[in-house]
C-alpha cells in the first residue's frame, strides 16, 4: 500500500507527478540538494550524466533513511540553462520513481553553488517505520542449502551443493525450469523458438559448451555467409560484406565510426570486468563518455545500435563504465557482438537453449526443484539459522543462495534489510525495452537473395535482425531484436500491426516487395512485464554512479548467510547463459568453502 | 540527545551541513524565507550584515516556535549575486548553528522580492513538545534571595541583600570564587599572573578602585614609556610614541585612520550605553558601517585590531551599534583602549585581580558562599517562591540574581522558560577567540631598547601585546593577547610551537634575535572551553539586529522573580571588573526594592 498519498486536481491526473502529496504521520527525512557527482567529488561536464549521479546520490540517500522511492513526497530540481523546449531531466525522472508520483517543483536558476554544477535535486521524504522480524511458524523442511530460482545459475549451484555431499533445495517461482532460457515448440511442429537466451559460443564460452554436449544439444552455426544490411538513420538500405563497416554517408564518417570503435574496444580491454573501477567513465554516459571521445552522429547512431541490441536502452541512459564493463566481461565489444567463431552469437541450440536447464533439473534428485513456490520471505535469525518462505511454507537452511535479478529482490522481503548496497543495486538496476520477434517464414528468401541475414537498423522498429533458422527442421526464421524507444513504439501496436510494421521493414532490408505471402507466423515474449526476470531480458544495467559507489566486488558479497548469483553477478559474460552457470559455480564454491569452514571449527 | 537525526553518505561527513536530517513524528515549524533586515524594515546595502540579520530574524522565529537552532532540520539559502569563489555565508551559518547538522540547499537567484534583498533563508524546523514543569523534592533550604555565581556581581551583590537584614546564598559552580577574575602564582615564587580580568583604574572605575583600596591591592600604573611597534599587514615592525598614530604607508593613510577612528569615536559618544538604540547602526556590520564611513584597508585592519583584542572577533562578526555602545559603557573608544590615567588599562594589581573577590568573599557570613555547586535548574513556582536545584540540592528563595554569563544561561533549564528576549540574548551572545599568553622573562628586554612594550599586529600570532610586569617582584611579563583568526591558528599548535611562535614574534616587535635564553615560561588559560564563563574572556558579543530586537532594557529586565546581572548587563564598564560590580549592585536594588515594596503592600 502507498505510504504517500497524492492529491490531483482534475487536470493534472495524466502528469508524471502529483500536484500534492501527502505525507503520513511521522519521522520525514529533509534532503539537502544533491547534485551530480561520484563519491570522489567527480562532476562530468554534461547534464544528463548529472541528473544520472544526482538521481543515484538521492538514492543512496533515501536508502540509508531506510526509505525506498515511494517513500517520496517532494522533490525540488533546481536546473542551470533550463531549456523548457528540450526537457531532457523528465525521462530520467520518470525512470527514477517507476510511477510513484511525488510533488514536484522545477526552478531554474542562472547557477549553482558550485560552477559546475548544471541541476540539484532536493527531497522531502517519509520515512518507514523499522519494521520488527517477523513471525514465522516452524519450519516444514530442513536443508543445509536453500536456492531461489531454477535457471541455470540455481540448477549448476545445486549439482556443487549437492555433489559435495550437502543437502539443498530450489525454490522456483515459475511453472518450469529454466529461467530466461525458454525454448517453446513452433505450432507447425517444425522445432522450437527461443523466447529467451539464445546463442553460445564453444572457446570462450567453456561451461555451457560443456553442458551442451553433456545433453546432447545439436548446434547450429550462425550464418554469416552472404551481405549483411545497414538501414540508415534516413531509412535507406546498403549492404555490406559480414565483418566490414557499413559506407555510410562519406569515408570521413566511415572513419570515425571506425575509430570510436576501437577507442571503445581499447577502453573496454582496460576494464577489470570483476572489479570495475573507474571513477571518470562512471561518471559519464556511454553518450556523453562517446562525445568527449569525438564521437560523430553516426558513431553516435552506431552505439546506439549496440546498447539497444545488447541492453534495449540508448546510449544515454547507461554508465560507460557498465557499458564497457558489460562488453568486457564477453572478451570485449567486438567478440561479445561477433556471429562467428568466439563470438556472442556464434552457435545455437536446435533442441532450444532450456534444454540445458531441463537437463540439469532431470539429473537432481527427486523433489530438489520445487516448482511456482514463489519466494515471499528471507529471514536471517543467526548465524546459523535462515529461514525462507515461499508459497506459505516455510523452509530452514544454513545457508540460501538467491539467483533471482537485482530488480527483483524488490519483491522478496528480507530480515534484517539487506545493506545499502544490495538494496542500490537492486533499486538501480533497470531493463530498457527489448523484446525478441521471431518472425517464420515458408523459405529463407533472405538466403536466396544473397544476404546473410543480419541487418541494423538506425530506425527500427527492429534494431538489429538475425537468422534463427534450423534448415533440418525446414524452419525459416527472422529474429527481430525491437529496443529502446523504437521498440516502445512498436510494442503499443496491435499484434497484427506489429506483424505488418515488422514485415515491411523485412521487406525493405532484404529487398522483397511484399513478403505478407511467405510469412507464417511470429513468436514473442514481453519480458518487460516478467516480475520473476527482473521485468526484462537479457540484462538490466546501471546509470553512472552506481558501480563507483557499489565497489569492485559489492554484488557478490554475501549479506550473512545469504549469497549471490545470477548472471548480473558474473565476472565473465554478464548477460548470458554462460554468466549464469559461472555465478551458480562460484555462490556453491562460495557457500561450501564457509560451510566447511564451520564444521571444521565444531570438531 | 539529538532530536534531528543526521543521515550521511561516505564521502560528506566532514561537511558542516548533513545530507539529510531526519525530523521526529510531530509538529513542524516551516519558516518562510528570512531576509536581513530590522525590525522596522532597515535593509543594510551589505551581504554579510543581511547574512546576520537573516540569521537573527530565523532565530526569533524558532525561539517563537518554543524551538531552538538545534531543531533545525534544513535551510534553503537563497542568494544574489553569488560568488563560489567567495562563499561568505559559510562561516556566518557554521557559527549560528554551532556544530548543529541540518541538510541545506544553496540555490543562487537573479533577485529576490524586494530589490535590495540580496540573502534569504527558510528553514523547515521540528517544534519540540512543551515539557511539564519538573518535580523538585522540598528544598533543603529557604533564603530570601539566591545569587548564582561568586564572581565580583554576585559577591557585590550578596553583600548588599545582607545589609539590607535580608538573608541570602551564593551558589558557585567552580570550585573557588573570582569568576573570570583568577590570580595564580607564578612557579618561581615571583608573584602572581592573571589568567583572566587584569586591568582597572582610578577615575572612571570608582567601585572596583574602591573595592581595591578596601581590600589593599597595591596597583601598578601600566608602562607607556617608551616606544609602541606595529607590525603592518606585510609583517614589517615600525616605532612611534604612545599615543601617536603609527606611520603607515602614506600621509594619506595615516589621515584616514585619524579620520576613522574620530568618526568612531563621535559616533560612540552619542550612543546611550545603558539603553543602545540606533536601528541604522545595529542594521551594519562593525566593518560594514567603516565601510559607509570610507575606511581604509589600513583603517579595516586598524579596526581589526580593536576588535580581536577587545572581543576576539572580527569586525565583519560584530554589529556596529554593538561595538560602539560596548566602547561608550567604557567611556568611549579612545578611553576604553587607553593605557594612561582613566583608560581601560592604566592599573593592575601586584596581588591579582582575584583579590578583590576573595576580600569580598572572605568579609560575607560563613556558609554564604557554596563551592562547587553548578546550577541546573530555577522553577519559579509563583510570584512569592523559586526554586534552585544546585548539585542535586533544591534551594528555595523569594528571589534568585543569576549572574552566569548570557551563553552559559543554555546550561540551565528554566521553568517557565525565559522569556524570547532573554532566550534571543542567551542565544546570540558568542565569543570569539580570545586568548591571553603571559610570558616570563628573565629581564625586561623591551623596556631596555627602549619600548614600553604595546604593541600591535595586523598578522599576529599575537593582535596586542602589554608588559605586565611587577618590578618589585622581580617579574617580567609580556601579555600576548591571540584573538580571531591568528589566535585560533596558533591554538592549534602544541605547546612548544606556541611559545617559540610567540617568541619569534616579540623578537621581531622588539628588535631581539633570539628571545630563547632569557624566556623563563609561559601562563595561559583557555576561556573558550569553560563553561561556566560562557566560552570565552573577557565578553561575549553580538552580531547585527539582537540589540535591536532586544530592546533597551532587554538584557537588564527581570524574568519574574528572575533578575539578572553580570558584566555583560552593565550600562558601564561592560566586560570588565567595574561593570560586574555595577551590575550587582543595579540588580540587589532591584531585588530590595521589590521585597521590600511586597513587605509594605501586605501591612
Amino acid at each position: 500500500m502507498d505510504r504517500i498519498k497524492s492529491i490531483d486536481l482534475v487536470n493534472t491526473t495524466q502528469a508524471y507527478f502529483a500536484t500534492a502529496a501527502v505525507t503520513p504521520a511521522g519521522r520525514l527525512v529533509h534532503v539537502a540538494g544533491q547534485v551530480g557527482n561520484t563519491k570522489d567529488g567527480t562532476v562530468p561536464e554534461d547534464y544528463e550524466s548529472q541528473i544520472h549521479l544526482a538521481l543515484f546520490n538521492l538514492r543512496s540517500v533515501i536508502i540509508a533513511a531506510g526509505a525506498t522511492v515511494k517513500d517520496i513526497a517532494k522533490l525540488t530540481l533546481y536546473v542551470v540553462n533550463y531549456d523548457a523546449a528540450n526537457r531532457k531531466h523528465v525521462d530520467h525522472i520518470k525512470r527514477f520513481l517507476e510511477g510513484h508520483r511525488p510533488a514536484i517543483t522545477l526552478v531554474p536558476v542562472p547557477k549553482l553553488a558550485v560552477s559546475s554544477w548544471v541541476i540539484e535535486i532536493d527531497a522531502i521524504v517519509s520515512q518507514p517505520d523499522p519494521s520488527p522480524p517477523p513471525y514465522l511458524r516452524a519450519a516444514a523442511e530442513t536443508h543445509d542449502v536453500i536456492i531461489i530460482g531454477a535457471g541455470l545459475a540455481g540448477l549448476t549451484a545445486a549439482h556443487e551443493i549437492l555433489r559435495s555431499g550437502l543437502s539443498c533445495i530450489i525454490l522456483e517461482a515459475r511453472n518450469r525450469v529454466g529461467g530466461k532460457t525458454w525454448s517453446v515448440p513452433l505450432a507447425d511442429g517444425k522445432g522450437i523458438v527461443d523466447l529467451g537466451a539464445a546463442w553460445i559460443n564453444d572457446t570462450s564460452q567453456s561451461k555451457v559448451h560443456a553442458l551442451a554436449k553433456r545433453y546432447g544439444a545439436e548446434l547450429i552455426k550462425q550464418n554469416t555467409d552472404g551481405k549483411a544490411v545497414l538501414q540508415d538513420r534516413d531509412g535507406s538500405c546498403s549492404s555490406f560484406d559480414y565483418g566490414d563497416l557499413p559506407q555510410f554517408d562519406g569515408a570521413a564518417t566511415r572513419k570515425n565510426v571506425a575509430e570510436i570503435r576501437d577507442i571503445v574496444e581499447a577502453d573496454c580491454q582496460a576494464v577489470d570486468s570483476w572489479r570495475p573501477a573507474d571513477t571518470a567513465l562512471d561518471a559519464l554516459t556511454l553518450e556523453a563518455y562517446l562525445g568527449t571521445r569525438g564521437a560523430s552522429d553516426a558513431a553516435q547512431a552506431t552505439a546506439t545500435v549496440w546498447t539497444r541490441a545488447m541492453l534495449g536502452k540508448e546510449p544515454r541512459e547507461i554508465s560507460a563504465l557498465f557499458f564497457l564493463n558489460y562488453c568486457k566481461s564477453g572478451g570485449g565489444l567486438l567478440q561479445m557482438r561477433s556471429d562467428r567463431k568466439g563470438g556472442g552469437q556464434y552457435l545455437r541450440i536446435r533442441q532450444g537453449t532450456q534444454l540445458l536447464s531441463k537437463g540439469l533439473a532431470s539429473s537432481l534428485p527427486k523433489h530438489t526443484v520445487r516448482l511456482s513456490t514463489p519466494v515471499s520471505l528471507v529471514l536471517q535469525e543467526n548465524e546459523r539459522s535462515i529461514k525462507v518462505e515461499a508459497a506459505g511454507k516455510v523452509y530452514s537452511g544454513r545457508k540460501v543462495i538467491t539467483t533471482v535479478p537485482g530488480a527483483s529482490l524488490k519483491s522478496i522481503s528480507f530480515f534484517p534489510k539487506l545493506s545499502p548496497v544490495k538494496r542500490a543495486w537492486s533499486e538501480s538496476m533497470t531493463n530498457g525495452y527489448y523484446t525478441k520477434a521471431m518472425l517464420q517464414f515458408s523459405s529463407p528468401f533472405w538466403v536466396q537473395r544473397g544476404f546473410c541475414g543480419l541487418a541494423h537498423s538506425f530506425v527500427g522498429p527492429a534494431a538489429v535482425v538475425r537468422d534463427t533458422s534450423s534448415p533440418e527442421d525446414h524452419k525459416y526464421l527472422l529474429t527481430c531484436f525491437m529496443t529502446g524507444a523504437p521498440g516502445r513504439s512498436w510494442a503499443a501496436l496491435c499484434t497484427s500491426d506489429r506483424e505488418s510494421a515488422l514485415l515491411a521493414q523485412l521487406g525493405k532490408l532484404f529487398g522483397v516487395d511484399d513478403l505478407r505471402d511467405q510469412f507464417v507466423q511470429m513468436s514473442c515474449y514481453e519480458w518487460s512485464l516478467d516480475e520473476y526476470a527482473g521485468w526484462g531480458c537479457p540484462s538490466a544495467s546501471l546509470t553512472p554512479g552506481v558501480l563507483d559507489a557499489l565497489g569492485g566486488d559489492g554484488l557478490r558479497e554475501p549479506c550473512g548467510s545469504l549469497h549471490f548469483a545470477g548472471t548480473e553477478t558474473a565476472g565473465e559474460w554478464k548477460g548470458y547463459m554462460e554468466g549464469a552457470i559461472r555465478s551458480g559455480d562460484r555462490a556453491a564454491a562460495e557457500v561450501l568453502s564457509e560451510l566447511n569452514r564451520s564444521i571444521v571449527s565444531r570438531i
